[in-house]
């Protein structure tokens, strides 16, 4: 036990290296499955080659953008004790693993996409094995590389700065330049996420209604279909948006959850048989577990008939994975937390007592926090679930109001949207209160952890989602027959539910990592409070709770405005190109691909950049305290604006759905086509940049900011800076709040 | 002077008077014009009579709340030393003058109404008299009760609690009490507001949508139309909303501002010639002040020609009042307020000196403060006259989207209104960093109250909008001649403009003035900071930022219930009444008032009783420091709601407007009843709610929230506090955060 205790630490890449090999493995046998006819392989190809173009042009730009934040990260490192231009290197290669996170989960989606059409000629549970496995290809690569990537770097930077400098193994002050380099690691993969999500976002939702309003509303043929011009840049969509960007996201969230648990378990005083650091390493040994215990969920996910229920199994496969990693991970903190209390070190005074009114918490407390945190993703995700279902209250009001016109269809479900808020808040807020009560600011931290230890698993049926709705694209695509159609609708309805609940347990998971690393750097920032009775920290409040909507608003109108770009060149095609209507002509795909690759890169800078500039002006401008109250606005209208927009487009998306099979209004029933239907693709478009640009985006957003606030921290800490940025900086904090002495008598 | 020194306090009421008594005089004056023939006088006496059942039906639930909350104001009074069962009086006085005002708005507005159409057989320049002169009535009164009721009853408390038991009138403790009991009105005031608004905004846009969408959209008939059975609904919704609901909204800013500013000027330590109350004195002197200039102000509204600008003459008496109160307010701010500096009385130690870091300020920075108000308070205006314009690119943008249909619209409206919460919320948080900077939070406080002055001016330009809309639509469903109603429409224009100016101003003021109140709650609730770094407040920051969603989702839905409650009757009354299509049968328009009054008054509850009884339960369950933690994510949300939902509503009404005169959208022009129209109409009906039924009631909502928790502040303050529910309070707080003591040994 006493070597295992010591080679802990090397064991944690270990995991991530067992994730990556069965993920080979899994690969290789997507690869080798048959890809069908001619027909389905030139789409497929039209797919893949699509979704490559988007990526190489973004990785174009993103490398500029690595390259010149690199290096201004290393100047940065020079100026500060507890920093080191090492973080620039630990930056590119988050940078660089999350683009190949994304790279990956993309290339298996492209493949497995045909070869589940091509497996539901077969059978359901053939083309559930398919596209299923591929889904879990993606999640073992995010996970495995991400453990990998942490781990790794930990282990370097530990002998570093700590074992190295201060000769012995303790967890001392030495360990906070040790996280602080690491930070660097979860900037470079969350600032790729923003803009892999964002883009991707805006590449997916200008595709997809561009080829709505042309091809569906004006041309009147159906949604995938080989002679709409759009209709291969909506399937790339699907790839770059909701797998490239969706693994990118959820790649940078499980890195953030673990660095600002790591950053906070460093401030605790742990008499442990690890040299102080389990709080340090627990993170990390728990979401390695929880990697383990996701391949294990996976290989429970299948199915006999074609019959049985795909979400049922999909269901027995997470629930699995989650009770087995709460279980281990009980027996993980009884074996690595030490008996006792233990409480922060800054609530010891000169003797070593813990001063009077602090908090202290034992390894139950931990365990605790950490089932409160699995209990607040289970019921957001039940929460969404309810408001974005078909045959539920929500959408059912909302198609009731879908019968006296399009207006009355966006009123509903924007005030669905809005409803939708009240139960995820106040299940976060009591998540944080509660995961507070059993273990402070730790709690809170490591019950995110919590959640996000099986993001493997999470993934996988995530990602499931839009290789299924590929797969039917290709199907309808060639033209194949209903039975095949019919199987991979089946997959693609359950991957419709599952995104829904996979977002609340983003959005979820994400306000627990921004209050996480929003905690950890008030710590590192070296102040007391954040007290929003001072007037400036009051005005960081409002500034930050505007962040969210003006990234909203951009996100939404370059969506617009790409929309209808694609719709001028889809108009054009049909104008200008003879035959394409009667299958004689090939539409110009190539076009609509180039319209949405250059307006997403385009559109994605700005609100990129606000996201990574703005904590930087106001925390030099306006000092640590200032730059908290943002981070706060930032992350409550973030988190409203995220679970308000997400559940709208979700809502409108299914009621819009619930016409296929026919609704019943006022006694009468309305089925595609009708008045009432048209009045719900309405909503349904305007949902969609909703919930796929600028809702799942607020997740990122928030953790971003935070981190950035996180890694200059040192810079803003005045007891610690020894440049003269900080100088000038007291200097306009002296002119501040509280501290303006026109006259000292009276 | 020290004779006026000495009476001052009786001289503010005084103003109040001068108000009442030239509102008098011109009401009569309106009431004495002509007012046109049998037919116009039969439809204007459809709307007073439908207007004045719906306040009836108003006043008797709310009397029951009044009732109600009497009592247990009353019993609260008994169980703290620092209140009294008085402040039930002081809360019923408030409500009833808050309900007065707005009768006595709504009176005016249903006279004006058709006297302004008769005017406009004549001349534009007499239109504009009568109509501004009906506005003006309305401005006079809520003002002028207002200073008469706040003053009156300052006066009576001030003997009661200070002079009467101190022997003295110094600004002590027991000034604590005086205006405590004060707060009473405030509250009476802004509760009855609330239900006003919410249930006058329900009212009108339920009638308003459900006009148009069977009128306009499946009848194809005119906006105002005889035939449409909601049109006289509509027209008194204009009244009921616009006129009673804006009237008694503004009337409990007008107060809440005062007291607020009186609040936080009891803190202040003042070496002045009034006892040291100048601080307290000062807001109210200003309020009289700017009700005397209004006055001068309304006056120079005029125009001579049929071609002069109806907008310039309003700037002009607009800039006169503003300018004039700024000028006297600087003399009056130095004879009042003392030489040398003032502070707080809580930053001054045992000895008398003022602790180091205290905020000190002189007379000049209160001043410079005011300054700031109607900086941030013009500012405002003219950013929301930017985003609502027509031929200003928020408009055009939307314009252009209406071209790929409804959704697109859509689309754009809400990225517009999203963008445009950037530049009031940066200069918002200048304003309150400026004005704190000038003057501490009497600073922030005296700023709103320097905005909100001039009160009866802005609210006569606010109250001639609907004045001229209701005579345009007189004027329509009488068939006037062309030239009747082209001098209508032009004063309805500029109705329009000032209705958005007013909203950017009206959010300011409610801002600032929540601001104020958080502030005044602080210092009353005894808490030292709000610090959002303890778990419990930041829990109690999300709770707060969701209210505004649920509240926005209630009003919303509500809106959209009623209103397709109205399509079937308006539809049902086509159906099943010959006739109606040629003008043979007249429509039972007093069917579809009752509809928008049964549903109004039912759905007012649900969102009044969120804001009146949160702050009551967060305060009591988790103390004052959470309270606060709520009251901040309220007024941040709040704000960016109401600018985000008021504005998109303002800017898709002046799309769909723009289409009367013809656009251009990529070379060709378009007009009424073309596709992309139809896409506006679409916008325009999902703004109605926005702008004029949850957008405004953000104001009042994160007042009264304020307010709530300000009456409760003297329970919540544990040093006070002689009854039970403390001592339970506390048990509930020493199980809270930094208190968890599980092993104080290691």
């Amino acid at each position: 036990m006493d070597l295992l205790n010591t080679y802990l630490i090397y064991l944690i890449p270990v995991f991530g290296l067992v994730g990556i090999i069965v993920m080979a493995i899994k690969s290789a046998w997507v690869t080798k499955q048959e890809t069908g006819d001619a027909s389905m392989n030139q789409l497929a190809g039209y797919i893949a080659d699509g979704a490559m173009a988007f990526l190489r042009a973004e990785w174009k730009i993103l490398s500029y953008f690595v390259i010149v934040a690199g290096i201004l990260l290393a100047w940065s490192g020079t100026t500060v004790a507890t920093s080191s231009p090492v973080i620039a290197i630990s930056f590119i290669i988050g940078a660089f693993l999350s683009a190949f996170a994304g790279y990956l989960g993309m290339r298996i989606a492209t493949k497995s996409n045909v070869r589940t059409t091509q497996a539901a000629k077969t059978s359901l549970a053939q083309a559930l094995k398919v596209s299923f496995t591929g889904g879990t290809v993606m999640g073992l690569g995010v996970a495995g590389l991400a453990i990998i990537g942490l781990g790794s770097l930990f282990i370097v930077f530990y002998q570093m700065y700590v074992v190295n400098v201060t000769g012995s193994n303790v967890n001392g002050e030495a360990m906070a330049k040790a996280l602080d380099v690491l930070a660097g690691f979860s900037l470079g993969a969350e600032s790729i996420a923003l803009f892999a999500r964002v883009g991707g976002g805006i590449y997916t939702k200008a595709a997809d209604v561009g080829a709505d309003l042309v091809g569906k509303v004006e041309a009147g043929i159906p949604e995938d279909d080989v002679r709409n011009p759009a209709t291969i840049a909506d399937n790339v969509g699907d790839n770059v948006g909701d797998v490239a960007g969706m693994g990118a996201d959820l790649f940078g969230s499980y890195v953030a959850t673990m660095l600002a648990t790591m950053v906070l378990g460093r401030e605790i005083v742990s008499a442990d048989n690890f040299g102080g650091i389990a709080p340090v390493l627990l993170p990390m040994v728990i979401a390695g577990l929880g990697l383990i215990f996701s391949i294990v969920g996976a290989a429970m996910v299948k199915i006999k008939k074609e019959t049985d229920s795909v979400q049922n199994a999909l269901n027995i496969g997470n629930w699995a994975s989650i009770v087995l990693t709460a279980i281990a991970t009980y027996f993980v903190v009884q074996w690595m937390l030490p008996e006792g209390s233990m409480n922060l070190k800054r609530d010891l005074d000169a003797s070593g007592a813990i001063k009077a009114g602090s908090l202290v918490f034992t390894k139950n407390g931990v365990f605790a926090s950490i089932l409160v945190g699995l209990v607040v993703g289970t019921l957001m995700s039940i929460i969404t679930e309810y408001y974005t279902a078909m045959g539920k209250r929500p959408v059912l009001s909302i198609i009731k109001q879908s019968s006296t016109g399009h207006a009355t269809n966006i009123i509903g479900g924007l005030a669905i949207g809005m409803e939708s808020t009240v139960l995820p808040i106040l299940v976060l807020a009591a998540g944080i209160y509660g995961s507070y009560f059993f273990a402070g600011l730790y709690g809170v931290a490591i019950a995110a952890a919590g959640m996000m230890a099986t993001t493997a698993m999470q993934l996988a049926i995530d990602a499931f989602g839009p290789i299924a709705d590929n797969a039917g694209g290709i199907a309808e695509m060639s033209r194949l027959p209903e039975e095949v159609r019919h199987r991979t609708d089946n997959l693609d309805a359950v991957g419709n539910t599952t995104a829904a609940t996979g977002k609340g347990f983003a959005i979820a998971s994400a306000a627990l990592t921004s209050l996480a690393l929003f905690a950890a750097f008030v710590g590192v920032a070296g102040i007391e409070h954040i007290d929003i009775y001072k007037a400036n920290v009051l005005a960081g409040l409002f500034v930050g709770g505007m962040i969210p909507f003006i990234f909203s608003a951009l996100c939404i109108s370059a969506v617009g405005r790409a929309a209808m770009a694609m719709v001028e060149e889809v108009r054009r095609q049909f104008r200008e190109i003879p035959g394409i209507m009667e299958y004689k002509a090939r539409p110009e795909y190539e076009k609509c691909v180039e319209i949405s690759t250059k307006a997403s890169i385009r559109e994605m800078v700005a609100p990129g950049l606000i996201a990574l500039i703005t904590p930087i002006i106001i925390g030099f401008a306006f000092g640590p305290e200032v730059l908290g109250g943002l981070l706060a606005g930032v992350t409550v209208s973030g988190v409203l604006m995220g679970i308000f927009q997400s559940n709208a487009g979700g809502a409108w998306d299914n009621a819009k759905k619930s016409f296929e099979k026919g609704v019943e209004i006022n006694g009468e029933i309305y089925y595609k086509k009708s008045e009432p239907h048209k009045a719900s693709v309405t909503g349904d478009t305007v949902g969609d940049p909703f919930k796929d640009t600028s809702g799942p985006s607020m997740n990122i957003l928030i953790k971003l900011m935070s981190i950035v606030s996180l890694v200059i921290a040192p810079h803003l800490n005045s007891a610690d800076s020894t440049n003269k940025m900080m100088q000038k900086q007291e200097k306009v904090q002296s002119m501040n709040v509280h501290q303006i002495h026109v006259d000292k008598k009276i």
